[in-house]
């Protein structure tokens, strides 16, 4: 399965996701992360100087674990390939602000850019 | 940084965590799961039939992320590696149980048995 099921659609409108990458010492990383669904597709916006980033530029394989707020024992994972595209003039990361209210500018040092992360799932698993 | 910090050390009795492991190809995979903090040690009781299990006896590689229920930018993140021990006993596996007032053994199937992974840090990192 590689799309995101009708039973836990309602996850991708969550609040928060898990992301797993991979370090350079070859051990998983986790963080937790804003996200945004477009048409089902799951982006998140990073600024480019986060280790999550650098790991990703290495490795795009990562994991992307969305926890039902109101019940632990159902979630969705996504995993796939990260694909990163530069977001110079914050066009997505104002996207992104829209959805949690706060200017995501404002959570950056001045030189700092941000980029778009895209996750082209290879397999989507489900529980609960 | 290899101990928990006192700041963050009330996540040990959240009721769940995020398992990162590495899989056969090389992908992470994540999963969420009960656990039990002993002594500050952070340790599961998996069926070893779990794909989880199969991946830490391959790689030992993990990263273990705790959320606070209450606040999504407060979390606990652990990496190291995964020490396996048998548990055939459920001696463990009814300590999980006690914390969360399950029998663990009703859980598995005839013929399925348990183990204690523990997880010992390599580095641990906490957020918010």
């Amino acid at each position: 399965m590689t799309t995101i099921p009708e039973s836990h659609r309602d996850l991708l409108d969550a609040q928060v996701a898990t992301l797993a990458t991979i370090g350079g010492d070859g051990y998983p990383q986790q963080s937790v992360l804003w996200f945004l669904a477009e048409d089902d597709v799951v982006k998140v916006s990073l600024n480019s100087a986060r280790q999550k980033v650098k790991n990703l530029e290495r490795n795009p394989s990562c994991s992307l674990l969305i926890l039902d707020p109101a019940n632990p024992n159902r979630y969705l994972e996504i995993r796939g390939d990260a694909e990163i595209a530069a977001d110079p003039s914050y066009v997505f990361a104002n996207r992104v602000g829209a959805k949690y209210g706060v200017d995501l500018r404002s959570m950056d040092q001045a030189g700092e850019t941000r980029v778009v992360v895209t996750l082209r799932p290879r397999r989507v698993r489900t529980w609960g």
